[in-house]
């Protein structure tokens, strides 16, 4: 048994102590220095954001990965030193129960397949972290938050920009109406997917402009003015057809919040656009890009530039929800928040297909 | 006779025998040097913005006035030096035909009494320079188009932005595709109005957000893509319903383009805004403020600064109007232009109460 093995052992007694759980979850007792992630599904993503993040983090590493292709575990297992007991494929998965190396699985799937994954590392006693969208359903969604719970591991959503200092700066004017009560959000991110046959393109899969970015513009709506929507208008319109079939290719719509504040939303597949405006009773605030991986950048009406730049916005999001493990903190965007935008994106392909303005119960 | 009437004598018959008008119109003999302008309602645009204008124009100069305020007259007759004879009320300001001091009657009274005024000046033999919105409906429009075009007189709508250098150049990049076809606008102009019971809180007199505000925006959105909406989604809501009870407080609308391209809009007199994004398939530009009477500046995807500035927005508006009837040349911005304006809000007026999409025919 290695050292790391042991403290583990220790930490578990502990935190089953303190829990009454059947497994350790929350290291609230000793502290484990480091958590070891297994990333789930090693597309894009996992392969140029978070494994090269993942050398850069304080308290978390890389320990595993999980994958159907044995090219790629082989070319993981040795770029990055990975154990062969740490690479699962997706029939073993279930046997990471047993592999304490394994702290958090990340499911970075394809959207369809988060609630499979996010269940099933909840049952192998593993904290999670899901890409966004969250899921496909706010049912979904809900089953997720609830084998979490009942498995006593804690679930975060992998949006980033609640990490990020300029965005956490604007979300602090909000909350402390540093330029009075938000009025209306202008907000919208796109970028041009040229590919024809990718599940980006395929609603059921969870693809299309809302469920892969629109999700951003949504979030951003509900962090800057820390609300609700009650309703929604939208609309999907597509200049490829051909491609954009079943999944939107561009969502427009439109929120207003029990405050009265409204919000002008796009989102597309089709062009590239990335910017975030504020209106508020006393002036404005903006970031542009607001959600890009780097270079998140503004200013507000009185002059204050929002430019303070991160090495790397995975890291400090890894970080942040590893600490919140380790220190037993509630995670800064739990399963809920995943949840809650899941449920506007429902009424807004609702609106979109009924053609009519929904209210969100 | 002085020796302006004489010049005006001259040229009015040299006009009448190239366009066979009644009438001298187009004064495309020999130049008369300067229009002689009258304007028409002397609230805050006029007093604060035109006037003051028309002292540093060098094709127009304030000629004449109509008030319905004995005072005002007395005010403006000592400030501006106006001789009696072209000072009116609106009872007398039909026999402004008889005046060839008045060239232009310039309409800058609320939107529900400028299809009348512009009708009685185009009777008058009177070109018309008549404030945005239009009017209140597209058969107003028409009516004022009409009446311009049998009475061979010209017919522009006060829309600035046409004439300011940085939103020529943004005009110029839609034309020529700099950064490729506009796929997307955001944009909103709004500021917040604390009166209560003055006619822009009416909508049966031209009352109103999207009246008022809205047209600029709309405006934007067609001068940017060069194209016609072809659909639109609205809704119009408010935080002051107390006041806003007829009037919209805020519209939100979406633009849609034969090309695809599609636009969020926001207005309101509820809340300060003023920006305009342009997203293209090969980069973007901005205006911000994109409307506000000084300081029009922006930036694009290039690097290239939008930061032109001109002494006075309506003195360079007023100069190429009355330049262009002088030279004969059509107006930049005809009433046509307008009526294609209040087509739209007609949809968007639509749309709001129907809760609907409205396909514009």
């Amino acid at each position: 048994m290695t050292k790391r093995r042991t403290i583990l052992k220790h930490l578990a007694v502990g935190a089953a102590a303190v829990a009454g759980a059947r497994l350790p979850k929350f290291y609230t007792g000793r502290k484990k220095e480091r958590l070891g992630i297994a990333l789930v599904g090693l597309g894009y993503y996992s392969t140029d954001l978070l494994a090269p993040a993942l050398q850069l983090t304080r308290h978390c590493y890389l320990a595993g990965i999980v994958t159907g292709s044995p090219e790629k575990a082989e070319r993981w297992q040795k770029q990055y030193k990975l154990p062969e007991r740490n690479v699962y494929d997706y029939d073993n998965f279930d046997r990471i129960a047993d592999n304490p190396d394994i702290d958090v699985v990340y499911v970075v799937l394809p959207p369809f397949m988060h609630k499979e994954y996010t269940v099933r590392a909840a049952r192998a006693g593993k904290h999670v972290w899901c890409e966004k969208p969250m899921a496909m359903s706010v049912a979904e969604c809900q089953a997720m938050i609830d084998a979490c719970r009942s498995n006593k591991v804690s679930l975060s959503i992998g949006y980033r920009m609640q990490h990020e200092p300029n965005t956490q700066e604007i979300i602090s004017f909000g909350k402390n109406k540093t330029y009075g009560g938000v009025k209306m959000i202008s907000v919208a991110a796109g970028y041009f997917d040229g590919r024809k046959d990718h599940w980006k393109q395929k609603r059921s899969m969870g693809g299309g402009a809302m469920f892969d970015m629109g999700v951003y513009p949504l979030n951003a709506t509900r962090y800057v003015t820390g609300e609700e929507p009650i309703a929604v208008l939208a609309q999907e319109r597509t200049t490829r057809p051909e491609i954009y079939s079943e999944a939107d290719e561009t969502t427009l719509f439109q929120l207003e919040f029990p405050s009265g504040a409204l919000a002008n939303c796009a989102t597309s597949l089709g062009m590239s656009m990335n910017y975030l405006y504020v209106t508020a009773e006393k002036g404005w605030y903006k970031l542009e890009p607001f959600q890009s991986y780097s270079g998140i950048q503004g200013s507000t009406s009185r002059g204050i530039m929002l430019d303070r730049e991160i090495p790397n916005q995975q890291t400090r999001q890894m970080d942040d929800d590893a600490l919140g493990i380790l220190q037993g903190t509630p995670p800064m965007v739990p399963g809920e928040e995943g949840l809650r935008d899941i449920r506007v994106v429902e009424a807004i392909h609702r609106s979109a297909t009924e053609g009519k303005r929904i209210v969100i119960d």
